[in-house]
């Protein structure tokens, strides 16, 4: 095994595409950039390239550093490096940041071409369908044509998934973490309380905020602590912060009392300052749409039948959010097609974050697989 | 049996206090007049008295109905009547709106008479055990010196625990249902991202909006929204609302697109109607602070020592807020120092809200209860 080392600092690059992006809604977008970055080197045969896909608050930026600055940590950098599970010593890994993210693609903060002004309001809603299909523009500009694997937890899971069934000849492995077929109707009812929260911030002016140099700060605060409450589980909140007082005693007020409080506040301030609300309006949507089985009337084992790919599926004992049970309608699903599946419900005590965290039972498992995927591609390197 | 027959029409009392109240805050609630309401009758030795503590958004008003008007029908009408489980046609029960409500007692929409204004943001801050003292007073007055029987749901449970301990000699029976000996601290969490959404919507006006003639409807109605995933469970909420669509298909935007989404906007829409913005600071607050192991270092079996009365203790298996977990650490405090307990754990779908439904097996389960307490008092009508 080679020794763990990091992969240091990474440089991001646009890509620009002219031919608009059809949409599911039936709109398109037009001439678009995307941010990508990338880490190992693609081999001759371009059979060794995995495809990371984000979630809600993550970007391209999977791994490294920029500017040597250790507060600029890629978010699946635990992850993915030189001798780390995603082994970037043989595997060439692409991170992609979605179109209507904040993170330098095109997103509801850039200029519409059509106006001169940023989309605001006017940037069309995009699904993981459509994220999948820029993505696969991506690869085409890469010239890979065949995934090693395509790789992501929670909505990042999903665009895993989605590309198994969708460009089904495109991958060979599906690595699909915390995620799940669809939203129940609590997790739906999770995202439409913090949209709510957005969109009734008065500083949120109908999406368009950007001309009159505001931002919803209340609101995307919001957002973010209701999502909090479910990143983390019932028990983690507890040993964490249990019913600690801040101040040692109660202030018999309304102002921070717990200490559980004023994290979830010191968390909402730090997210609204850097993230968009009209990209979090988006991408909860996106979650809230992803829905395979709909449209062979519910149907996931249906939904599945065109993958081809091999599967490692993994869930959290204690990601009340994606649980498990979630995990366990995909692994039936592709049984009832004959598919090869690998799955692992780990302890964890983390909830759904757990699926960032650097659980060692759940990397050794991530990592045996793809050494899997390496000894079966005759990767360089692979041992 | 009885036949189950109707309470009908009620006429509520209000009570005027003229001594201040202490509160847990070291502050004063001076004069003040509390609503209250009685069903069935007193007997002459004043031994048939139910005390009925109300939870979160619930009042005075536990049984029968104003004017004929169905819509006005009781909170707890299932439980409370003629043949009933609690027998109305046996026991006295008594409904008290606690202070800081808005359904009648003095609140923060009552005029402070040091102002001639509404209290607002001047409301002090009210504990259960500052409800409770208050309940003890509205007792006094009707010279009931001891209690058949406190009973409550939820934060209504917090307050028939705090009686047993605080009003030991005055509790013969405590029935407490879905509730726990403190709050979480996911369900702190919870609270405050409530709370954040009244006190950041600008109608709020820190409190005073009344003299602004606003509500900050938005903030209240998100807090309910809420409040009210955390009633349903997640099976309720997915066999009620599923994945359902309001018009049967995506509309690509923010608008109402699940049923669940039009639900949750619909009962926050009503009940920011209805509900005062302070009082939900207040009874949330409440709910945070209640922890009467907390001058114990943290040993229940030590505050509950004082405890003389026996106890049913209720749960319901799907109620993710008050889980069955924390209703066992109160049965165990309760057997660690010898008292008499019962305890059901009960099969339901319904969530925290089953505490409000007519589940067979719950009502007879305290039917057969409340029949021992009237066949050990020698109660007239006891079966």
């Amino acid at each position: 095994m080679a020794l763990i080392s990091d992969l240091g600092d990474q440089t991001p690059s646009r890509m620009a595409f002219d031919a608009p992006l059809p949409l599911q809604s039936g709109a398109s977008l037009p001439a678009y950039e995307l941010v990508v970055e990338t880490y190992g080197r693609l081999n001759a045969d371009k059979s060794n390239a995995v495809l990371v896909c984000h979630a809600l608050n993550a970007s391209h930026h999977v791994a490294g550093t920029y500017g040597g600055d250790e507060k600029t940590r890629g978010w699946w950098d635990n992850m993915v490096g030189p001798g780390k599970p995603v082994d970037t010593d043989r595997y060439f890994v692409v991170g992609i940041n979605n179109p209507g993210s904040c993170f330098g693609s095109t997103g509801p903060a850039s200029i519409d071409p059509a106006t001169g002004q940023p989309w605001g309001s006017r940037f069309p809603v995009v699904t993981v369908e459509d994220w999948v299909d820029a993505q696969a523009r991506v690869l085409d500009r890469l010239g890979i044509e065949r995934l090693a694997a395509v790789m992501g937890g929670s909505l990042g899971g999903m665009q895993a998934l989605c590309w198994a069934m969708r460009h089904a000849a495109r991958v060979a492995h599906c690595v699909a973490i915390a995620t799940a077929p669809n939203l129940s109707a609590q997790n739906i009812a999770f995202n439409e309380v913090a949209r709510r929260a957005i969109i009734t911030d008065p500083d949120f002016h109908g999406g368009d905020f950007y001309a009159h140099g505001v931002v919803p700060r209340q609101g995307l605060a919001m957002a973010r602590m209701v999502g909090h409450i479910t990143y983390l589980s019932d028990d983690a909140m507890a040993s964490k912060f249990g019913r600690n007082l801040r101040n040692g005693e109660l202030g018999y007020g309304f102002d921070v009392d717990f200490q559980i409080e004023s994290y979830l506040r010191h968390q909402g301030e730090k997210f609204s300052g850097i993230f968009d609300a009209n990209t979090y309006l988006l991408l909860t949507r996106a979650l809230d749409y992803f829905d395979p089985a709909a449209a062979h009337g519910g149907d996931l084992t249906a939904a599945l039948a065109p993958a081809t790919a091999r599967f490692l599926l993994a869930s959290f004992t204690t990601d009340w959010r994606f649980a498990p049970e979630r995990s366990r309608e995909i692994v039936r699903a592709l049984l009832a097609n004959r598919r090869e599946v690998s799955y692992a419900e780990i302890e964890s005590p983390h909830g759904h974050d757990a699926f960032l965290m650097d659980e060692p039972h759940y990397h050794d498992m991530v990592r045996a697989y793809f050494d899997r995927i390496a000894h079966d591609l005759k990767l360089e390197g692979a041992r």
